[in-house]
């Protein structure tokens, strides 16, 4: 027994060294996992180490790490940690289950979890490293392979909507929707973005005005209710949004406020397009009205951050995502390529 | 020569005597004009004495008095403080031409100046003080005409979604959209109101859920952006809004976003009502693109009040307000009764 268990020691050790994973808001380097706190870009810069499962819930919760593809990664990799850390499969499998849990809505990470899953019960820790490592690895190239085929559609000098934070803040890689932002301007295609700053918890505004100016991609800040005197001035040619959950019949949840701007393209004969990889598809889920939405604390919409400027007791409706019919939706963009609506559910 | 300005300043000192005037955001008294500083409302109550019109249009543009009828009330009664001065009729005309400009998109601050204009170029002091208080006593009686007329729509029980400040913080009565809304209180049809914040600066959060309060109507505070999954959840039964100005054909501009509200609402098929008294009708002006929209300065939209959360010199579009074609206008809640929007014309 404990030779076997020496054994498992010697592998994981080996792993640990072997595990250094780079993104813009993850790191994983000698057992250490840390990550941007995204609450407090684009003003301060700081990276938290996570050591336990239990925290990395917390900091989900608390979306220091958010975007769906992003939070599946690094509930993996906080998994990936305990397996480093020599963690019997019945701890692993409670951690799993915990970070499982973190949030509702995006079904990346129950998706991703349900994959680690599968070694931690074989008991496997060497598996359970690699997995994660393969999930981080894996979103990336997915990342690459949305972003190819939406800027495909692209044309030059178009001027792009987008919505939330759908980058390398929300992924392991260059992003869902602003991946094929990013794509198009790197194929000198001349773009301009309008991010819409996506209240209460300012997505838009902090991190995707963050991310276009690393990118050095032009674009203007605007308010979420200003989207639809754009479009009405024709000064929107392509809406592109990314998503947490897509159901069987296309229907999908994301950000709050992404169903508003599905109705407001759709208005004006705009293109709407929702950017997201395989792992934000929930075959078992039929449709919308199935999803589950957060609803989260009154103080967001009060306010922002330790500033309150509404009556202090204000009774607030605080959902983090709405879902979007697939009668709004133009086309998917997803890893495999872009699919109409319809096709979604042969997929 | 003297004789006759001895003759005036009995009258200026007499009228002095007679104009008391009283609302939620403005005080006159003594000569003293006094405004409630609505840009720090609702965390502070601070009262600011307006001594000359220079000041006063300093105080309009930023907003610290806002609300297209009350806008036009508080230039008006700026005016008349000068005549109690005993102004000349030069320096009076200067000032109310200064003040017509001090924002370009709501006409009730054109039409009042244009109106107080007359007894300025007729040289009578007297009649200019007269004018303005009757400016401000009309506002009030509009402000009750309109409600009655709206009030007289809304069913019990319903939930009215409305935006921007459109109460006694933006009249010298009890308001125009927020004004049917507490006179359908006051009668008992057990409303709740979903007040939108209407960013960037929050008149909806900050003003409206505050006067919500201060008449004890139940209401939740949403973000912009959740409009729309409120509306397709069934939970939106009527919209109302103000305008700034209303053309000719019906079109009109309101705070940005309202047009937002106004295609959501025809989507979801959810009745969709302007409430403005005729100061705010701009006969003179054809359709809603030939009104002049005001864009405002960046670092509204990059963050709020002394905090920036964007990028420091995120690129912005900030206009103040938008347009909304007068097809989506379910009908026109006036102080001389509800009309269609094909009326406004014959009016």
């Amino acid at each position: 027994m404990l030779a076997r268990l020496c054994t498992l020691l010697v592998i994981t050790a080996s792993s640990l060294q072997a595990l250094t994973l780079d993104s813009l808001a993850i790191h994983y380097h000698n057992g250490d996992l840390w990550v941007l706190d995204q609450q407090l870009l684009p003003t301060e810069e700081i990276w938290i180490k996570s050591q336990t499962p239990e925290e990395m819930v917390d900091i989900i919760k608390a979306l220091k790490v958010r975007g769906a593809p992003l939070i599946g990664v690094a509930a993996v990799l906080s998994v990936a940690q305990l397996a480093e850390k020599g963690a019997s499969a019945s701890e692993m499998e409670k951690a799993a289950l915990l970070l499982r849990q973190a949030r509702p809505t995006a079904v990346n990470l129950m998706n991703d979890i349900d994959r680690i899953l599968v070694p931690i019960r074989n008991n496997s820790p060497s598996d359970v490293i690699s997995t994660a490592e393969a999930i981080f690895k894996e979103d990336i190239a997915l990342c690459e392979a949305m972003a190819t085929a939406g800027a495909a559609l692209v044309q030059p000098e178009e001027n792009i909507l987008t919505y939330c934070n759908t980058g390398g803040l929300a992924t392991a890689g260059i992003g869902t929707a602003l991946g094929v932002i990013k794509k198009a301007h790197q194929q000198g295609k001349n773009i301009h973005v309008y991010a819409c700053e996506t209240r209460p918890l300012l997505q838009g505004g902090r991190l995707t005005a963050w991310e276009l100016e690393q990118n050095g991609i032009p674009y203007t800040l605007i308010c979420d209710n200003m989207a639809a005197s754009l479009m009405r001035a024709g000064k929107v040619d392509r809406v592109l949004v990314g998503a947490d959950r897509i159901a069987a019949n296309g229907d999908f949840a994301n950000k709050i406020g992404t169903y508003s701007v599905a109705v407001l393209a759709k208005h004006h004969g705009i293109p709407f397009h929702v950017v997201a990889p395989y792992t934000t598809i929930d075959a078992q889920c039929p449709n919308g009205e199935a999803i589950q939405i957060e609803e989260r604390a009154a103080h967001e919409v009060r306010g922002f951050g330790s500033l309150t400027w509404s009556p202090r007791h204000a009774p607030v409706f605080n959902p983090a995502f709405d879902m979007t019919p697939a009668v709004l939706v133009t086309s998917y963009i997803l890893d495999k390529g872009v699919l109409p609506a319809e096709s979604i559910l042969a997929e």
